[in-house]
């Protein structure tokens, strides 16, 4: 007994196959075959690599520095005036225009107003409703004289208040600075690092040479003015209003292949492009303040409102390198997924093809629950052999050819 | 000899089938049918969007500005006062209270003392080890009069030493402060750009409207005490430790729709939400200085350690338009998945249905290896031709009826 | 007619399967099922995890705080001095060299020569092209007295012009500082919330622990000389040159077992590690200004070069828990690629074993063009029933034993 069960497990159970030899479906048949294996081994296996394992977690640090001097106001602006944050991080915001209020005290002073700015112009302390939050301060309840002939209400905080509604002109040396961007990057599943210094580039050459994305294109120094044409920006404009500028830098590499063919590539977007189609609240600045003390300890500022061009350096990236694993769990796709042309042949073959019922005869065996019942019946009561029952179905046996008419759901 | 092999090649196989007319298993068919392709409709192509290509690398750009004034030790507060870092980006502070150490010089002072504070009270020289790294600077080794009843140890470093023992209320006024948020994005892979301000929204409305999930949920304009309010949060325990608050932008789009109906969803969330549940040092704050010279070019400070609320503006989301080869892929899966569901038939038909055995009998053909060797023996010697061994498993040919007997590892 | 299209569709149609009794062939047939079921049950769901759905959009919080106090210059430096941005966020860089430039007022100087930078050195004006933008200014075209011996290009900017040559040592005492990391996760899927703080670790233990991969492996305190160490780097090469650090945080979360399970785990990278390989552009340093003003209102500034080792705390992870779907949809993609073990068997049981021609004769059954064609004439005219046309069929019946040649394309 144990041994009879031991040997019904080792048995093996194939497909009973029908072998239709016909030059249409045979033709028709390979040709499927052909598309789905070319699919597997241009689609899958050349053009997504799916033999590799792939590590997309990169890890990356970016070092940026940018170079170049501007005038503003009579003053020789540097690094140090211009950039912010300092740190020299993926982020950093180029000041291309400053609106300077020198000098600020807390006390109480007339809130700023000019022809284009009119909102806290007053004529009596009525208009001005003590408490309430105005443009530079906390207004005070009282109406008090602006210029010889305006008045308006009066605010307490950072005096004198902030006039923003001047028209400078924005630096334009910042269309001639240049950024030197200094990338590490590293595969941790492989332990791959490199960096975007490529080694065929000389000491000498970073040193002076200049992005450009034909003649140039592993420099790591960009011009202001390059990254904006490249982005299509207009400088002028956006000196002006200020703007967010990404500069991507891409790493896609094939660690198969030498590891002089794993390269950054550069691309550069305008990060804040809905701020064009959009009026509302164009362009970019934010404002900060210097603070100083006079002798009596009594502390004063400067506070500057600032239009910038921030950049943002954003390192994306993925690596793939051959393994063992996903070569053979594809491998195995591929092959059962070459029968799966069936599908699209069993149709044709059992529905188009000249002699369609005689093809369905063959394909399929017919039972009925009325046959099976009956069979069942007559052995009721007798010893029941296998050989009795089957005989019985044997004698019922019939062939349907009719089949296969709801493809759909049939041809599996 | 060539051409029959071609022949050969091009012939096309396919499954025998056995075609059982029950209503009962039937039924049961095309039920599970049914549910496989409601699975592949409903679940992967109507709720997973299986027909589309996918971007998840979104582009994102976050501007962020901040108004409001607050009242702190009789100053009036400004934004270049209490936010920091100054840039607007995505991740930004609010001061909410200052403990300042006023006019710091480089020199030794002794410790800091109190009631709470008595780590460096001391009574002689020994102590207080010299070098040791105390809270505020690095001991000299000598024990001084800090009060008129108590000795502390000495330091050399920023004097006089700072007390951020004193308990002050924080600026309140923070709670109704208004955050701005300008975010862009752009998918790359389809090019599309949006931003959170809607078309629909007119510039006047952007200028005095506040965000609220129900009645204005695309304002991009957010008073600090209601984000706090939607994460759950408690603004006076908030301002007094501080914290961190996430403000998650979510795009979630579907492109082949309109491009109206890509619009963002706002959330709110506590970032570091395990501080309260832990005594360990819960809240967050942060020391920096203002540097000052006197005439005698002497450098001195203001130190303060702030506490403050920490925005996180995070984005995310992925857009997705419809491509043919993600659609014809997975249309192939779901018409070849639809014969999976021949596994669960099988298992009904062969073992718990009426007459099982009889169609067991009609799906299996047994033939086992003693036949096979028989029959080879038989044709040994003689000129095999394919009829010969053919009839000679026919003599043998018994159907077997008791396969099935290990369902799992079987149908397939 | 309705009746019959109804009972026509509720039938269920199966493969008919050769069922092959042989010791060699089962065994084989039961060791690749076994082998498929090892791969599912061992691979896809134990390693894979493959029965959870996976929250990968995890939330994270870092706040960082630096303690120690360094000597340099004779001043000493604590946190306000030495770290930068102030606001103890996840990136942050402590500085461990400082050149400062003293005193500058914007006006005219000669620029900076030395034996080692000679670039600007001239003997008459005709060297110093006005207008060109050299290391500290803006040439104003003249050559004026550098040194006693010395003449130099004169530039107009921030004067005097910075020496960035002077050889000075680093601040020593980074090593010993400490960094305090409080990180707050949030896996948003499952709303499940967990910090670096464990709660089997007590107050007074963070207080005072230091991180140590084996010892003490969830103290959130890093001794900078630790961190250096464990990511393989030298403490006096990278605080004189500067350099990135990664502190990596990862929470790879079971959600099914126990909470206490779900812990960070910490490891360390030298993130510009192509810096070194690399000759060009060694090491992290950036300028900042500390502004100052005199009592005539002239502003001045403290122009300071800082090599700072800078920090990146980054967080990743993604957590898992039992759901529905992915366990049943592995679960069926298991059960059917059982089935894929039949391509091999195949392949052996009809080229390989013994009796390989009676085998192929059992699983094929031929059907030509040829037969088909002559069946469907000789019906032709005659009204065709279902009987018929099997019967003529039948006649030409004849199995196939030399298919299976090409094994690649043909079982399915």
């Amino acid at each position: 007994m144990m041994v009879s069960c031991v040997k019904e497990f080792f048995t093996y159970q194939t497909n009973k196959s029908v072998v239709v030899k016909s030059w249409t479906i045979g033709i028709i048949n390979r040709v499927v075959q052909l598309l789905i294996i070319a699919y597997f081994i241009g689609w899958v296996f050349m053009h997504e690599k799916a033999y590799q394992t792939r590590d997309t977690a990169i890890e990356s640090s970016v070092m940026t520095k940018v170079k170049g001097f501007g005038m503003y106001n009579n003053h020789v602006m540097d690094v140090a005036d211009y950039v912010t944050p300092t740190q020299g991080a993926s982020m950093f915001c180029l000041i291309t225009k400053i609106i300077k209020t020198e000098n600020q005290v807390q006390g109480s002073c007339p809130e700023f107003i000019s022809s284009k700015e009119r909102k806290y112009k007053c004529t009596n302390d009525s208009q001005c409703e003590e408490g309430k939050q105005a443009s530079t301060g906390v207004l005070t309840g009282k109406c008090v004289d602006f210029s010889e002939k305006d008045k308006s209400c009066q605010v307490k905080g950072w005096c004198p208040a902030e006039n923003d509604h001047v028209v400078i002109p924005p630096m334009m040396e910042v269309e001639n600075f240049t950024i030197f961007i200094k990338n590490s990057i590293r595969f941790p599943l492989f332990d791959f690092t490199k960096g975007n210094f490529l080694p065929n580039i000389s000491k000498d050459h970073i040193g002076k040479c200049n992005f450009d994305p034909v003649l140039d294109k592993f420099c790591p120094i960009f011009k202001v003015g390059d990254v904006l044409r490249f982005a299509h920006q207009d400088f002028p404009n956006l000196a002006a209003k200020g703007g967010v500028i990404g500069i991507k830098i891409g790493w896609v590499c094939d660690l198969d292949r030498s590891e002089d063919e794993c390269i950054p590539s550069y691309s550069f977007t305008r990060l804040d492009a809905m701020s064009q189609s959009n009026n509302v609240s164009t362009g970019y600045n934010f404002r900060f303040a210097k603070y100083y003390k006079m002798e009596n300890g009594t502390e004063y500022r400067t506070l500057l409102k600032a239009y910038a061009i921030r950049f943002d350096v954003l390192v994306y990236g993925n690596a793939g390198k051959f393994n063992m694993i996903p070569t053979l769990i594809n491998m195995v796709a591929a092959f059962t997924s070459v029968g799966v042309g069936t599908v699209l042949c069993d149709i044709i073959l059992l529905n188009f093809l000249k002699g369609a019922d005689q093809y369905k005869a063959k394909k399929f065996e017919e039972v009925t629950e009325a046959e099976v019942v009956r069979s069942t019946s007559l052995v009721d009561g007798m010893y029941r052999t296998r050989e009795h029952s089957q005989l019985s179905i044997r004698l019922d046996e019939k062939q349907s050819s009719d089949s296969g008419a709801f493809p759909l759901v049939r041809y599996d």
